[in-house]
């Protein structure tokens, strides 16, 4: 049985440890948090989480814990990738790996020199029921050679201002997990983005220098057409659906809702709206990313989504922020 | 913390550990099957499960075991409640409680005797988000005074014909659930019903002496007009839907698929097949079933569907069975 | 081209009329009615009408005229009927050919005397392209071996109760359609029906003697268990579905609505309602109906439905009045 | 009733012939083709057509028309157009107007100089159910301010080599409907486009110097950010959908399909495709375009799309001409 340790008891970090506590082939032996709390603990003791601290560092220090979870605020994964892998211990980092380019460089260099060491990137939708079938349904060829993807992306309402302002702005943030999943999608990397972006959603985003609403025209290597489309604020809910459009047909997906009941009254016929948020929607995809990452571990096999993903989602999305900024069109090679 | 016994460990009966082992307020004591296996006790530890016992009368005599959950043969269920009431235990009883009505009123007498028991009969589809949204919907006056209820309950396929054989028959072992969904939507008891069903789907079936493909009209007691559509094949898996019609309109719960991805090429526009059987389609109404019934226990609140509810549904059943045999329209007074 | 005449002007002979003016093939020579009125008579000049009478027997009388529409009130049907027969025209009579057996048997006798006329029953849902795709799908084997047929058919609202009271009630009046449908799309007759039916949308219609809830299942003689399900007011509108399913699947047909917008909003997620009733609903099949009848005359081929079908309609509802009056199953053996 | 003569007998001509043909309000008094032949005439007389001549300036002289449809090949609109408002007449063009500025704006000239001629141009889809239901959507507030608007076009399958030659390109031949209906939901003005288009489909279309595949973001004056998304070939049929984004919500319309036809087999669960292409597409719309030109002759009302909205939807072509050619974002100031 894996022992894992987890570095941060926030939304996530418990998400993780609740998953991992279902696993027979792992236990969670140690939860890290500055703020650990009393009610924490106790959560923790519930699961079976071994030993609560405030100091990450003893997870690090501890040889008999096989991998670590990152779940720290973002500007700590660098660092604390770097310890870990020098601890020879696997990791798993939620993303962003860093805002910072050479963060990123640093932690790949260290993997190239660590070649043992499992480095799983927290991209959750690369687990999804959904973005699995679409993929699935272009690797059985359903749509042929892809000509235009699009990738639907809004969330249900916008962070806190205070979160804003340190997000590293929404394509650092938000569509980072769209750059990802194209990549995933087209098996190709970007060659070429061009941005219109607004403040539409709130003025205090604009205010705190960022925007919410944005359409991205990306050409892949391979010569596939994509747009993204984001929004900071969907009335109706969290919006994620993405179209593979090519030579012989389409696959789309749509949304997940609460419950497949239709109502039929004199005011129209009406479902439910999406599942309401990253949580409800992807529940079962960080269960089956957790899965994953202790899977290829215990069998020595590659993860599924690894440092250069990291590398390259967070490369595209400084070549986004200066489209935006210089109002043009920008290719890849001007980046990094 | 609940501590809590099962008996029996097929399918059903893992299903259940698997939920209990999550739950903070209960954990599974001791596991009974008379044919235990290495294998079970393996995974049974892997789950925290503390003892697994090939004779399920360790459970009823241990002190410290608050409940039980019967997910043994159906032909055992009430002998087990009855000791498992006798011994002061709190039972979660899987369905049907007995295909013999003197055994389901035995064990309703001992209850009345108990009232401190909590019995809970596992319709497991009363806990399903797709049904539960049908009944708020009816509950928050969408659909009106209700006029006609239908229930389409078709099976991918049918079991091994030695399973049908002590099935109970068709209505007994498969509509009985459709009659406790009647029920719960309506609120209101049946008052007749007519059946017209046949052998259509396999003549093993019906060398069985089994029917496989059943339409019943019931009339329920507040003078609903109710439809029961039922196969034990249908080609394109488990298919699970009702709609309940009424003076302001109408509520309809469709089937849950693996994903949402809908392919279109030159040969159509096609979705997903439903989630294939009970065990996928109703694994989250299984896990909120179990809580429910720690709740209970917990709270010391009233079950969610009781011995009532599992005397009703045999009790249609059996005047389904004689509709059938005479081929005519049976008043439940003439049953029981 | 083919001269026809139109007997009744009120809506659906206003229909036909519309339809037959836009053919390449015929023309309508005349328009009886005896409420002719200018506003009448100017919009079927417009039309391209010839003449407007008050007597139909002119229409009869007139050589010149190949056929006739029946569009008059039902106690009309059969007389008229046998009139045009006589009178050798073809006839394309709106349903029911009568309320009342033996007339049905009369007309049925004059056109086995001959031959060469043509007579098409309007049973107008035959031609239209939602349930011809359920047919077509029948034939082409999608559903295998039938099981189950399941129509739904409810009217946005009832008609006048003046209307009500010389309907011939619910079945004669809109079941008629769905007894046509259901012999359609099975290609097989009714053994026996079972009726439960009610007054529950408006207590005059109960004091008119009528029902206006029903739920029948039918037998049919190649063992198809078959269900209708009726309404005379759904609060949604229109709502006309089928449901074939057998062996091999099933075929479903929906609703057709004025458009495919759906609005979602943080109220949920809302198209429309289907288009509001028979004239929107089925005015493409009108067109065809009256298309096809013209083409049976000119090419001398056998009409889409005719007198056969309009026999055992009838047949189907005497029986369903049966079975509602003595609550028990009714043999179509029993009937006429 | 209104004389009308119509130039040009190909599909879309006499598409409106037949229209018009069914109209109370007007009529086809002469139908013009300078390849006139015994079938058409045979086919016109069918109609009601008074007149079929080779030379349309039989047409334009004739002092008891009131308006021409000119249907003719895209180099003649403009010429005729001039020649009838000279004459005049009130006229409905196809589209586009013509493929050099210069002409649009000396047609634009002449109807300035003429107020009282009405100027239709036939963006059909302006007319259509779906469309019409999307923006009445965004009239009554229901998706709130604007965000994102995005235009999904596809056609089945690219027109013949031939017309691709002197279609203008894919932008001035196809993608002119969308920069319209761009216009027509938004209420507003494009200020700047960026296009990244390929050449997909079929090389012979690369070779002929077009492009078959395009993705164009557009910004419009009052700032909603625009996507059009165009293809030759679409496997699955005629792909023509719109969502509409903002501050309260979403109107997404979908295609029409020949039936609502759900087969569902172990295979999948199986809807039909969109309908073929524009002629079964937007049949109605044709008729509805027809009716209003009509009514604005005879009620003396503005045409709901002009002179105007031919010029502008031509400019956008131009500017994402240059911007494919440029590749780089074009400013709208920059054309014309």
């Amino acid at each position: 049985m894996k022992q894992l340790g987890i570095i941060g008891a926030g939304r996530i970090g418990r998400v993780h440890a609740e998953s991992i506590s279902r696993m027979a082939a792992a236990a969670v032996k140690t939860l890290a948090d500055p703020f650990m709390s009393p009610e924490i603990e106790k959560w923790a003791a519930q699961l079976g989480v071994d030993k609560c601290v405030k100091d990450y560092k003893e997870i690090i220090a501890d040889p008999a814990i096989d991998g670590v979870l990152i779940c720290s605020p973002t500007d700590t994964h660098a660092d604390i990738s770097l310890e870990a892998i020098a601890a020879g211990k696997h990791v798993f980092c939620e993303k962003p790996v860093s805002q910072k380019l050479d963060e990123i460089l640093a932690v790949k260099k260290a993997l190239a020199a660590s070649p043992n060491i499992k480095y799983l990137v927290g991209f959750n939708r690369r687990f999804d029921h959904n973005f699995k079938a679409a993929r699935a349904a272009v690797e059985q060829g359903k749509v042929g050679e892809q000509h235009i993807v699009r990738i639907t992306s809004r969330d249900p309402g916008p962070p806190p201002i205070e979160y804003i302002k340190v997000s590293g702005g929404l394509f650092m943030d938000m569509t980072i997990h769209d750059f990802d999943m194209l990549r995933y999608l087209t098996g190709s990397e970007v060659d070429e983005v061009f941005v219109r972006a607004a403040n539409k959603v709130d003025p205090a985003i604009g205010q705190a220098g960022d925007i919410d609403t944005a359409v991205i025209t990306l050409t892949m290597k391979n010569s596939v057409i994509a747009i993204i489309e984001n929004s900071r604020k969907a009335a109706y809910g969290y919006d994620q659906r993405v179209e593979v459009f090519g030579s012989k047909g389409m696959v789309s997906i749509g949304n997940d809702a609460p419950s497949t009941a239709v109502i039929s009254t004199e005011d129209g016929v009406t479902g439910e709206k999406p599942l309401h948020f990253f949580l409800e929607r992807y529940m079962d995809a960080y269960v089956q990313e957790a899965r994953d990452f202790v899977t290829a571990i215990e069998n020595d096999t590659p993860v599924p989504v690894g440092i250069e993903d990291g590398l390259q989602s967070v490369l595209i999305a400084m070549a986004c922020a200066l489209s935006h900024k210089e109002s043009r069109a920008v290719k890849m090679s001007e980046i990094g």
